[in-house]
């Protein structure tokens, strides 16, 4: 159940009340209202605080829903928005490798079009073996990137300690597929102070990844864009199963923006500009892509990493796509 | 292989040649070509009869394959083709009912820009309670909404023994996702005369499919259309798993037709639009979907047919995409 | 429902009379029973003719379900019975080959105490350049191997229209998983008056597989062996996921024999053992599994198929596993 | 490569060699040896430092492989060890909820013959509002019922800070199946001085899970116990399809024990048995299995979760089937 408050302190004393019941209860600031939200069906009677509105929802996700909040959320990364209507392009490399490298392409994001950099400083690796980011260093390379270019920069958090460390650099903080029920770390980014780019997990359900962003928003934090990337499937002639209908479906279910990641279903290069324009066109708010100097030298991903080329056509055509569809 | 021969006594004298050397060989002509198909990897050396190329793959499927094959094959349906570039529609409702439910749907796909008919009359079924089709009489309706309005029409053949009564009738014969490994069914639609739309299993791989297309070119018709219609996941949300991917890819292995069916991922209406979309998106060369004049009353698949409204939008956007992406 | 009667007259004019309301029914004589089947909830109130029992049950399938029938049903194949409590194991190669390796082979099963001899004769491949079996040519070859040692014999049938040659030779038919879903054989197989190994489809829900029995239930022939053999996931280590959850679900849900294919899941002949005795374990009546005189060199999965010594070792695991399990 | 030294200063001074010729080299002492590890196929020549045995193997996990260990290895939790060719029984319920309910579960556990008591105390749940877990008062309540039993215990770690806090009570910790690709935890996993319970991810194949195996062995710690506990796939019917294959597969490749979870695939107490058979049937070293004094009422998984009475029957069960299979 959600009930909403007209002011801060009723919302508080709305907790207080309904907790005092024996129910468990939470009171969050989100998107401009006072909300108290309780286990989905766990309705109160003669509350005596009064009480602006009473959200009760046959979903087990209550505050990202948009039964209840119809109007979509936007979110602010840098001094840009994500917001349903537009298209908004994040692009990069896989991993920050060099100076060069991360400046190079923040220029053909930004010249091209782009509206924020990616780059990994943190990788979540299968292998043990295999190259684990720069850390730190890699977060001083996207800032500077940031600082030539002027665009926004996101960036995967993997370790709960480092948030702190992540917060400070990036504009917006990515949760990994791996770590997309990873309670502890979606806890603490209630608190994260940043925007969250949440990816679906690629063995979870669409209600679990909407459950995920419940926990991010029920801690605190709002500004939540959901990211499709692809799911496992018996099929694995491309890396993974891009999730189509789960864009269109989380575009009706929830007022929070949701994206896709053409870059890890298609695997391989050739496939990623088909795959980015699905996207867009079942719904999705934007994409979030990787673009490498020369992918074929990229020291993860190399083989689904697109050129400059590649990119620049890219959102030229994801450009013409979105004003077909009334879109920008 | 393929060997390619310049006129078809140099075919059937090479596919005799080889026969004789212990290898298998068919003899096919095929979109203008002469064309001796053996097992992949089976090379023959010094052969006496001339030929004109070999071609040598490394997929299991040869026939179909786009690397030898470069231009894109077109397929004619009735006295339209799909073909790249364009965009085909082919629309109607799932089950064939009544003569006012298929004409008035037929007129309405005529209207809003449709370029064939779909309906069914012996349907597939999961139980053996539910309703089975029309049967012969689906096809007498079928036929008299293509005189009322000129549109091709398309319907599905399960049973082998009833293909000529089928063929008889349709300017196009489905094979259901059901039937996809029916080998029975692929070899006789071989000799069927009637181009062949080809729906993936959705238990089966991208090659699976592509190598179900080899069956039916290998028999001898080449008129084939691959239609991707989702596949089963872990994520049961929506019916099917619409794989974009597929279309991605398949579009880049071989040079025959590929359309998307967004109705059957779908499973509920609302979400029909943007899956449609979204297969054209990847890169489809058409659309075949479910409409109703009264959706919540067809007998079968009532969730996800459209009403009329609906489709005439999906064409319209449709359209509207296909300018966008150079296509028409 | 199921409405039983108590002689066969009664049974019919109970169809009639609930024809005549415009209910679709079935007359069938199944397991001892006269029963008339309708749809599920198609409640009729009021017959005149006599009924023994009226069934009225939630899922989608009817006469196979072990919710009216208590008692396990055996299915004679030859001179002998899969039913529960027992372990029947049926084995012999993927393809039948030569006289020479189907009788030795034969002679190894009957010796190591297996039940029946399976060998295929039309072969599903995914491929039409790849082996498609014998033909008539290994029905008789099956049959000598039957006039030899006393084993009843196995084989599949794909095509509706080899039903009366397949009829005339096997003392059991086998549904391949790639046609679990094709409905116009399995209504055939209803008047088949032979016994049917129904194997499951690897995209297919028990549900589903639960609902192709009850095709050929329905259309007359009540003995159906249920066979489970892998179903697609996204894990491709092995060559399929083998369900023993479905086993342990079917054994409950259906009255029907359930056994398992080890051969096919495992893909590798060292993995067979381990998922037969599984299969053993989860409650599975028997085993149908391949072996193969020569494996490395048989004409189809030849990786799968166990040498002599391991079907041995198999018998041998299986038998105690039983024992200790209080069956034998 | 693994490089093998036969004393400590040795194989730390081969790290150093190594790492001085510009590879990433990792020094550890597991199961008796001194090794240092490589990534696979970075083979260096020439080296001065004397080297008992170096390993070349062409899967990307190296230490938990059995391809150069050979011999099982045995796994000690409080003073019991799981080790092949015996049955280790692990057993309690999903959430520790209060001192009465684990204290008389332990008890059961200890009388039916089971080796040591689960119970969760840290709980990972799909939604913010449903029981999180008793956090430490549930690790005293664990200690008490150990104290009381004599039984070692193991529960989940969730988040890494909790680690000294866990590793304090249990006697062995437990990696849930959403953590699996935990990095971050894993490799503070590898200095907890406690044995490891690592859950395969129900999204994960087979190969990522010994790899992630890896990830704990390579930062030190040698004890792990793989934990199959089911996949998802496209069938729901059960909760999860419980992966026999893998358990067949990973006891052939890794020398860790492997057991497996029924509670979780099966999600109902009715198919616990048969799939806890199936585990141990198809090689496992053991179980660890969900009991409640009144599953009805527990917390969490309540559906799924044994009676004492089933509990009971489950060992005596597979203490019959072990001994038939030649294992105790």
């Amino acid at each position: 159940m959600l009930y909403i408050a007209d002011t801060r302190e009723r919302g508080r004393a709305l907790r207080e009340e309904i907790e005092s019941r024996g129910i468990p209860a939470w009171y969050v600031e989100l998107w401009g209202n006072y909300i108290v939200a309780t286990p989905p069906g766990s309705k109160v009677e003669g509350l005596k605080t009064p009480v602006k509105a009473v959200v009760d929802l046959k979903t087990d996700y209550q505050l990202v829903s948009r039964q209840w909040k119809r109007d979509p959320t936007p979110v602010k990364i840098g001094d840009r928005e994500i917001k349903e209507g537009k298209i908004f392009i994040i692009a990069g490399p896989c991993s920050v490798e060099t100076e060069e490298q991360i400046l190079s392409t923040a220029k053909v994001v930004k010249e091209a079009g782009g509206d924020a950099l990616r780059g990994g400083a943190f990788k979540p690796r299968t292998s043990p073996y295999t190259f684990q980011g720069l850390g730190e260093r890699g977060l001083v390379l996207l800032a500077k990137a940031r600082d030539a270019t002027g665009l926004p920069i996101t960036t995967e958090l993997m370790d709960p300690e480092d948030l702190p460390l992540v917060a400070k650099y990036a504009d917006a903080i990515q949760v990994g597929a791996r770590n997309m029920q990873n309670f502890t770390l979606l806890k603490k980014l209630g608190r994260a102070g940043k925007p969250v780019l949440l990816k679906r997990g690629f063995g979870n359900t669409i209600d679990e990844w909407l459950l995920a962003a419940e926990y991010v928003a029920l801690h605190g934090n709002g500004d939540v864009v959901l990211v499709e990337r692809g799911i496992r499937t018996f099929d694995r002639t491309l890396r993974f199963t891009l999730d189509v209908g789960a864009i269109a479906y989380a575009k009706q279910q929830t007022h929070l923006p949701v994206i896709g990641d053409p870059s890890h279903p298609a695997g391989d290069r050739r496939y990623v500009i088909p795959l980015a324009l699905a996207i867009l066109a079942a719904g999705a708010d934007g994409l979030i892509v990787e673009v490498h100097p020369d992918p074929d030298k990229a020291w993860s991903d190399a083989k689904q990493q697109l050129t400059f080329d590649q990119f620049r056509e890219l959102v030229a055509k994801a450009r013409e796509l979105a004003r077909a569809l009334g879109r920008s």
